[in-house]
């Protein structure tokens, strides 16, 4: 299975197993609930359940166990896109081509489905059944997501993006902002994978270093592009970072700089990938793509 | 120790100990961090908190124990408030006599830490220590937390009444949103209580009527003062609720028989708490005060 058939058949069963979430839920507020069905069900490519599913299945796990912390940190992903693109945050009124979901609803409910997205996130970590042996590690699954999601995750690295546009920071910064704003997710979506892999304390020490480079490569290549593909190909508007006088990689750094940067991650990335005693080509592929893509 | 007394003692319990728990949180996000604290600490009368301490008191529980619940519920509750006070939902501009946190702060921060406050309960459900013998309980205190709190509850409860203003809705509706919209998160304060408190199932079977019937005699209590009060002593515009059309329990049962409701949930109340076998005179006052308060 190439990367590409791995990303689909990941993302078809994370998208069934969000629709049966939802259609689970009582029909006493239908609007809110069409309205969290919508942000969920947008698409996108699922890059966090893939982590989990592809990391899980490298180490044997039981899929209802990945299912849980699949659908878990995509309910906190989805939440978190459907707030930023709120009218007070990025104002944003498309999102993957369709009406974002404050446009298709209003926002108030917007606001209401995010909330209650983050809720479900939860609801599923502390509901869902688990294989026997693992009940005892439900709680650590819980504190790895509630630690990546909030202030000191991804909430507080929204704010320090809020509080760094128009503002010349230092690379270190960018670097710790990325960290908490989408990287604190990604490590998330391994972490959990690797408890429920029951995976040795080494081996997570392994794989929380590969969650920090790929998070890292992801954001230095999305600046990248930013400044070096055309806007067709990018599906957004070219140099838009630069616009929203935000600071990126190549702009501390100088392009040539930040794809050497990209370079040295992805080596250390497919370098702790290969320390793993366990046969990891589609984390590998999924690695190279990440540094390769050209949108 | 009477009731005010106790309510006293319990509000500057959980100011103390919601303090230090912001008190704890890194400087990443200062501004986020500052409006957390803002949403947090902005005072009111604890109730939730109230509960938990009053009932847990009352069955002897270790108050270590207890704040692990208390700080969780009341995340909850100021996060709640943070977003229904932004201009999308209710958008008031003054809460408790102080700017709302949009106003003190801006819209997207009082997004994010409404966001920041949801997730800080469940961090705080799963990171705080609790006693030895408890541990086995963490999950279940979580599990009534998040469920009283997302789409079945709370959350559910407020799209309700988003969905339920300017219409025509009947007494068992209003009865259901307000069951979920404030009710959920009052039973949840007492549930988790009692779970710490190592009730029997009969007894939490008790102490959960109770809740209903305090969670609604409270709704029904708020609806006749926006009836008979005058203005300065509710602190809010007399007649808001009439002139918001919303459904309410007087406009729906007629005043006379709206205050006999109050009278019957009251009676309700007091009985079960009658029915546990540990002295209950500080719920019992708290009781009282709910249907006979003037503001």
């Amino acid at each position: 299975m190439n990367w590409q058939h791995a990303q689909q058949h990941y993302a078809d069963r994370i998208n069934q197993l969000l629709a049966s979430h939802i259609a689970k839920l009582d029909n006493h507020a239908p609007h809110l609930k069409a309205a969290m069905e919508y942000g969920l069900l947008m698409g996108g490519k699922r890059v966090r359940p893939f982590l989990v599913y592809a990391l899980g299945d490298a180490c044997d796990v039981r899929q209802a166990d990945l299912d849980v912390c699949a659908a878990a940190v995509e309910c906190i992903h989805a939440y978190s896109l459907i707030h930023d693109d709120l009218p007070a945050m990025d104002d944003d009124d498309l999102r993957r081509g369709h009406p974002t979901c404050h446009k298709q609803f209003d926002e108030a409910t917007a606001i209401l489905a995010g909330d209650a997205l983050q809720t479900l996130a939860f609801e599923i970590l502390c509901h869902e059944p688990l294989s026997e042996h693992l009940e005892t590690v439900r709680i650590e699954l819980i504190r790895i997501l509630s630690r990546a999601s909030g202030y000191a995750g991804m909430c507080g690295g929204q704010a320090m993006d809020l509080a760094s546009t128009d503002k010349q920071i230092s690379f270190e910064q960018l670097k710790a902002l990325h960290n908490k704003k989408t990287g604190a997710l990604i490590k998330a979506a391994l972490h959990m994978a690797a408890i429920v892999g029951q995976q040795t304390a080494q081996q997570i020490g392994i794989i929380l270093q590969y969650a920090d480079a790929i998070g890292l490569a992801f954001q230095v290549q999305d600046d990248i592009l930013d400044v070096t593909a055309d806007t067709q190909t990018l599906g957004k508007p070219q140099g838009s970072d630069e616009q929203a006088n935000k600071s990126t990689y190549p702009s501390l750094l100088g392009l040539a700089k930040a794809q050497q940067q990209a370079q040295q991650l992805y080596q250390q990335a497919l370098h702790a990938l290969q320390t793993l005693p366990y046969n990891t080509d589609i984390l590998q592929a999924f690695t190279a793509y990440i540094v390769q893509r050209d949108h």
